[in-house]
């Protein structure tokens, strides 16, 4: 295994996570993503399989409606994508593409994430993108959790496995998975059934922590640990409108009591025995200033170590949102948001990263743990994987960062990328 | 002054005001209201003035962006405007329709606003816009403040007054005055001078209260107490955005902020000398569920009995606002969003409507005073109006309701509006 | 009637005053004040009724337990209170004190509230009180609503009585009720039978409004209105403590939870058909800095202008407390604190007053009605007298302040109580 | 080393720790406790350092006055206590034994602490202190953190060391520490010099935890992790009083403003980099119902798992505090109510632990760390033995519990008290 030209390898992968970034994508909507993923692997000769063909859409949450995916269609169109691969994709995002190494031997699976947050990215002139120009022009969207660096590392790996080709077996499939954050994206690929036969199963994320600390450029996680179990909800109070002068003792008022709700949320006791997480991240009340919020509506999570903490946490948080909606007289209605299951890499698959990390230069320093200290749906893959028998692994490669994770701000350094290409290349030639 | 065919009056002010009801149209976009009042108003031989024509603008808060603006310039074409009415307009609403009757005379003039409220309108079978099939097609837009009605016996009066000129004599101003919502829209009207020559100026409000109740069908308030001193503010924080797992430290969070605010401003002490009111009436804040939320707005409205109070209620929500602010380590910035003063009817105009009252069969018992309990611009024109040594009412009319002022199943006795255009009109009849 | 020495009565109303006002004693534990006016009206001749001949303790809350009790009688005797007056209280406070004038006549009757408050006093040099040595000896305890005048006043309106029996007729009859604040003094008094038979009934208090500012010296309000209905409830919260830091996901924050419902009190929605106020006055939870708060418990009052007021009220603040308790997993008991119905001043009794007034020089100002705008049990006593036929008045004696009402500066114009002797000796003359 | 009557031991102790357990002593009053150890100790032959001899008093903070400290004294001897032991204490308490095991060696010390938690005591037929009798008789104090089991073990030790004399060397110095619980009781002692020439240290603490879960009987952690730093702090809210529905413009609520304090704190964001913890653990606020609350004072604690995180903590904490009062115009004083450091046991004395367990068959599993997950002012002991080249470790004793740590029925498997001080004895028997 060996990458013929270092420098061209980076810069092909700056451009591309570059050109990724300037058009982030949130959870189903990554179709300029997905096309682009599509054909640059089509070109290489992968058999490909897009949208509905990757993924059932089982466990698809927060997916927006008809209407809105037609504006992205077009929105994505009109950022270059291709309109003959988005007509095959029934609407539905993300890409599996399969190497057939033309030798027998085992299967081997990557998972690479390409959704963006929503948020608005910083326009300081110390943060990169503003200053080289690949900032956000979709208002209100931005690549801060580095999956337009993952997806970058995927397509330059797809490029190095077809050029080392001849030292490889078995089939190796690259997964450009969607809707990791909040949309529940692999539960509809492992329900497609691509993670059933597979021996071997990575996936990457940069800039995770170790021990408290986020790990710098150089850092390796073979595997990680941390991943948070989590449980989505979304609640709408319903009170009742009136005037807030003459006619207050008939209103019921919704935003009041969100308000109550969600401070309360995140003053729920810890959790003993390990990490537990609440979040509530959007909420909105309110019809007019000079009227009683008849209705509030917002968004929370829970995360814990463990089911147990999990559910500790999340029994809290409903019994928080139904009392205090009790207390203002407002109707709630709770809706699960889904769940991602809490998850660990094995012995074997860390062994695996940890040996080819050794031919890797750019790393100098190989822990066996990452932390994660959040969630990933990655878990759904690796629990498959691991249930049916095969090794699996979730790498955390760390990068020099400025601003932090979800950070308006958020950026890393750039080289770790074709390390991390490398890296994956080399466990590839494994037999 | 006669009215020729009561019936007949009555089925017109139906007609105009359930149509008006279906169309609703918040403040600073009655496009499809603005031309209606305006081509009636002409086809009655009215002296018209339009949009520009009829406010300066000043005043103005929480109007849209030009985009906004001809997107509901385009939905009120959409609805039966005439375009080239309002090509007229310069995008601004409202009209002002004066009718010389011929004879040397005093300036009279009559104030409508015609403004709709955000919200939704209630659609169970028990509301009757629902039930008779008019209820609003504008989603999010709604008349529960009567204003629907205040319009349709605008119209039905210019009608009367026109049919009863001969006994008529000066000049009668008929004010459809647009954004009584919050949206500063009387101040324009002043600016532009349309109050500066008046002798008798009288606003009417259906629903009002009498001693703290609901004056229903056949009460008359001749003239009103109890206007609020009204502040308007807009609130934005801005935090900081983090992963709320792995980075929570490094997070402001706004939202939770702004719940501790929202609360705490509902909670400041109320005044021992008269009625405070505050209510933050909308809040949105975050970005995404799993990120804390760098950001945060509300709107919040303090009326007060007197100036007095209104300054101590705004004094107390503003440190909470800033207080709070800087407990969270958030960045704060409070806007204005106009203000409304307080005001009175004076004797002289009441005595108008009393005397006026007696001759209308409809209103069986007459109040000095009715209560306003809220605030309403026409203050700023009624100020004027005594400032220069006329006189000046608020009518409550009384109107049996379903649902109260700004709820979602508000509604009123229709009967009202047709005794209410014969009580203005009898007023314009005397010298 | 005439008094003698005007000059000597406001001399011994100062000293009675201070002297009082320097032993301030909360409901219940009024032994000294009770020692000190039963003395005094025996001294005079009055046939004195004490402790549990005054009342029957029904309607009694927040009375001390046996062993404060206890320890307040042997306080009060340190402080010159006479143990033998005490020996016939069974430990009851408060006087029902008569004077047969001799001739037959209606039964007139006037009630003086005489318990302090709990707080602190003010010491600063500006606080007369402090600045001339009659501060409250009495730690924690303060006259801070007038009592100590209306004490006083009941005293020096004893001697000129007595002097002037030779013009007066029929029995008057002159109550010091113990536990107007909060302590439900008067129903016990009421249930002992001392109002049955009562033609006139008065009572007085120092500082109150008019139209909302404070009456101050030489107004008066002949009667008064804006009684509020109150309701008084004791929340306790249990929940289970924990070590907050291993073990903090068995605790139940008791302290948090009650936080929570406090504010939450403070910002129900007001009611649009007049005055609600609520507050908590006094709340205390947990037991260590480091361990989770297992229990808290709060003092709350509601009051409403009207009885459907107070019930909208009610009907909130409890959900309010069980929902928030609920929210935290507490556990919550509520319990009633007593209740004040509303009331009002009759137009006889007012009558009777205004009529007198005008004999006052010192009242140069006479109001109809006088705001309480709070509550007063002596509605129990009006309600009483007037639903058998007798008159009743609540008569405001304005007088300029030094602070306001409960607060630690309150401070009132001495001069005002001669002037309030005067009337109502004047009122005791008429037939 | 041998003990030589195991089921006496056991029955010793028991006996101890059950008087103990009934007469629980809160912070800097341990009157009886500190006279039961100092008279035991005197009598095997000890040198005894009591009270002021024990601790210069230095960081001491909670100390109660003059006043109060007498009347515990005067409690402590009614209860059994020896006045003229406590007549040398000068009202401090703890107590340094020394034994001179008359053979040169190196100095051993072993820390006990003995002060019992405010809070109440379980009393249900389940909680086996009041089934058998020895439930707390000073009510609102409770050893609810197993401080009388350690006491109870420095007894038993006192009296095996002495027996087993003959094999010992050095001086073995028992350090019985007041005022573990939030008082700074250790600071004083170090400041005395009672650590300065000890080679070897160790402390014991029952009912710790493993990787998250409370370890059983049998279990023993050779050291300990997770030494929380903490920060102390008091507040005091200054308001101002006002009569709630008069007045209530003139009050600033500094109960509303504490609660509002009190939430937010527990709501600040976590940290990334490891535990972080808050708590208030008392409230109270308030003079009366009917008054608005003039002032609040709080307890509260961060604690940190580094001194990096609890400066966070701290400043996050503080901001709040202080904005929110800010924002309810109330002021506000914060007073540091002591901190403990972070510490560590040595692998060194960790090494010494695990070695003398393996002679002790009550303990089947030996885990290198147990998880303090808290705060003991043994790190202010651990720190100054360690720093002058000593080695020191804090035992964590599983024990199965009825109840966790500082909960109302905390209880533990009394068995394990024998086996910890034939751990001790084992390891002062190592040369």
């Amino acid at each position: 295994m060996r990458i013929a030209d270092r420098a061209q390898l980076h810069e092909a992968l700056v451009t591309d996570r570059r050109d990724i970034h300037r058009h982030p994508e949130v959870r189903w909507t990554e179709f300029r993503t997905t096309s682009i993923v599509a054909s640059r692997l089509l070109a290489l000769g992968y058999a490909v399989h897009l949208g509905r063909d990757a993924t059932t859409g089982a466990g698809a949450v927060s997916r927006p409606g008809k209407e809105a995916l037609r504006r992205h269609v077009a929105r994505a169109v009109d950022q270059g994508a291709s309109p003959e691969i988005l007509d095959q994709t029934e609407d539905y995002t993300g890409v599996v593409g399969e190497l057939d190494c033309g030798r027998e031997g085992p299967t081997l699976a990557y998972r690479f994430d390409i959704d963006a947050l929503p948020g608005r990215e910083a326009d300081g002139p110390q943060h990169l993108p503003a200053r080289e120009g690949f900032r956000s022009v979709n208002e209100g969207c931005v690549h801060a959790c580095g999956h337009d660096g993952h997806t970058a590392i995927g397509l330059g790996l797809a490029q190095q496995l077809v050029e080392n080709r001849a030292g490889l077996s078995g089939r190796i499939r690259l997964i450009f998975q969607p809707s990791e954050e909040g949309g529940g994206g692999a539960r509809g690929i492992v329900d497609r059934g691509w993670l059933d036969e597979v021996d071997r199963f990575f996936a990457i994320h940069l800039a995770l922590a170790h021990e408290g600390r986020p790990m710098g450029s150089g850092d390796l996680g073979a595997g990680s640990v941390d991943f948070l179990d989590s449980r989505r909800f979304d609640v709408c109070y319903t009170g009742r409108a009136a005037h807030p002068c003459g006619d207050p003792h008939n209103g019921r008022n919704a935003l009041v009591a969100a308000c109550g709700a969600c401070i309360n949320v995140h003053a729920i006791p810890p959790h003993g025995e390990g990490l537990l997480r609440v979040n509530v991240g959007r909420l909105s009340a309110g019809v007019s200033r000079n009227t009683i919020a008849p209705d509030a509506r917002f968004e929370l999570e829970v995360r814990g170590e463990s089911a147990r903490i999990a559910d500790y946490g999340q029994r809290r948080v409903l019994r928080i949102v139904e009392g205090v909606a009790a207390a203002h007289e407002v109707e709630c209605e709770i809706t699960s948001a889904g769940n991602t299951p809490s998850g660990r890499s094995d012995g074997a698959g860390i062994a695996i990263v940890k040996e080819a990390a050794r031919q890797v230069a750019w790393f100098r320093t190989v822990h066996d743990h990452a932390q994660v200290g959040g969630s990933d749906d990655a878990t759904e893959m690796m629990n498959r994987v691991q249930s049916r028998g095969g090794k699996a692994a979730y790498i955390g490669v760390g990068a020099d960062l400025a601003g932090g994770l979800h950070a308006a701000d958020f950026d890393f350094d750039e080289r770790a990328m074709a390390a991390t290409v490398e890296l994956l290349l080399v466990i590839a030639g494994k037999p």
